[in-house]
């Protein structure tokens, strides 16, 4: 097994960084792997803001309710972006209106997020702690205003990278044939039963990080993330309509 | 520079591959990364179907209209899947109506292009050569027929792999300044003027990988890009929700 895929096999979300920060030469040869990322069609159709005021950065750690975010070395957040797309067609005299339809949103969302893996790996491979932020999408709204976001240009994604201050344990993936299936989906009756030895593993991985916390099996949260229901977050489809995206 | 990293500069899309196959340990350490890769709140929201069928893989060449997909060792389609957890809660008593939610399906979306990269990136360093193909959304229907899709779970990304039987140029990308921006977005004003020396630089690659084919600058790729409407996959909102996506 060679190094790329050891780092990835032992990766872990980090929430407690040091205070060092990475280097500038670093952080560029990120952002050189960001950009070396497949793109839709060649379209390129994301940006990345790399957040550096710590005001700000702050903010988003308030936005994630994460106080981790604001200790991070550095904090990206990727952006599915056809508005520099659609100025590029403006500019020529082309109509644009294709862009508010799903499809379009999907390519920038997709160009976004695997940019963001992307990142994440060339990190990891240097040794830097990653954690992705969905919870920027607990106010996308404010996400928008603080980055200046224009229209036709939605963040999807937030990644903070630092040196790590702490080892957690590998926390325990489903077993395989729940998640990997050949040539079709396979339906699984009785699924919490199928899931009772992974249930145990999961409680047991929460016993040993924390003999304080109450011991969660796995389908127990999946159960009771249902009724996880930020206000804001469930009203992300306005928001994105209201960047002009998905108006069918 | 370590060998992750140099592996990820050098990535370029391969579009011919060997008849060799790639061995089925390598495949199982590909799907082992795929599962290693972060989820949101830990939900593990998606699934990777293998597809190992010849027919069906000739099936999807026909829908991505890409012949070599048919050429390809593997085809791998990562799903985004709120199935399974729908199911969990659904066994025990748990009503799952948040599901319905975009912001479920942004999630469940993440997950899958997260695995897609990270997969893409173990391969890679293997030395195996990879595509991405968004184009399986050309007919989503298709795909989700041909995969026995159940409800909450729709096909976002395919990605086809195998030993290169080429070497391209590396594809120049838009300048940094364009994509990656500090602290907030920055509107860049004549965007074709300034895209001036990138659409030389693009025309000079597509010069040298192939005399025959007419030289399309970055921006008339982009302008014209805008009257690409495959009707089918303009359609893929009402496809997203005849799953039981995004009714909210």
């Amino acid at each position: 097994m060679n190094e790329t895929i050891q780092h990835q096999l032992n990766h872990r979300s980090i929430r407690k960084f040091k205070a060092e920060k990475i280097p500038s030469d670093i952080i560029q040869q990120l952002l050189q792997v960001a950009q070396r990322t497949a793109s839709s069609n060649f379209m390129q159709s994301y940006s990345l803001i790399n957040v550096t005021d710590p005001v700000k950065q702050a903010e988003f750690a308030e936005i994630c309710a994460q106080p981790y975010v604001a200790e991070a070395s550095h904090l990206f957040i990727f952006v599915a972006d056809q508005h520099r797309n659609a100025q590029i067609a403006e500019e020529n005299g082309q109509e644009t209106s294709v862009l508010h339809n799903m499809d379009r949103f999907m390519v920038a969302m997709t160009d976004a997020v695997l940019a963001a893996q992307n990142v994440t790996n060339a990190a990891e491979s240097l040794g830097i702690g990653t954690v992705f932020l969905g919870s920027i999408l607990n106010d996308s709204r404010k996400v928008i205003q603080l980055l200046n976001l224009p229209e036709l240009t939605f963040p999807v994604l937030g990644l903070a990278i630092g040196y790590p201050d702490q080892e957690p344990e590998l926390k325990p993936r489903l077993p395989q044939e729940f998640v990997v299936f050949e040539n079709e989906y396979q339906q699984i009756p009785n699924m919490n039963a199928a899931l009772g030895d992974y249930d145990a593993v999961v409680s047991e991985y929460y016993d040993l990080r924390n003999m304080n916390r109450k011991i969660d099996s796995f389908t127990k949260q999946i159960t009771e993330g249902m009724n996880r229901k930020p206000p804001k977050r469930l009203a992300v489809l306005k928001e994105i309509q209201a960047q002009g995206f998905i108006k069918e």
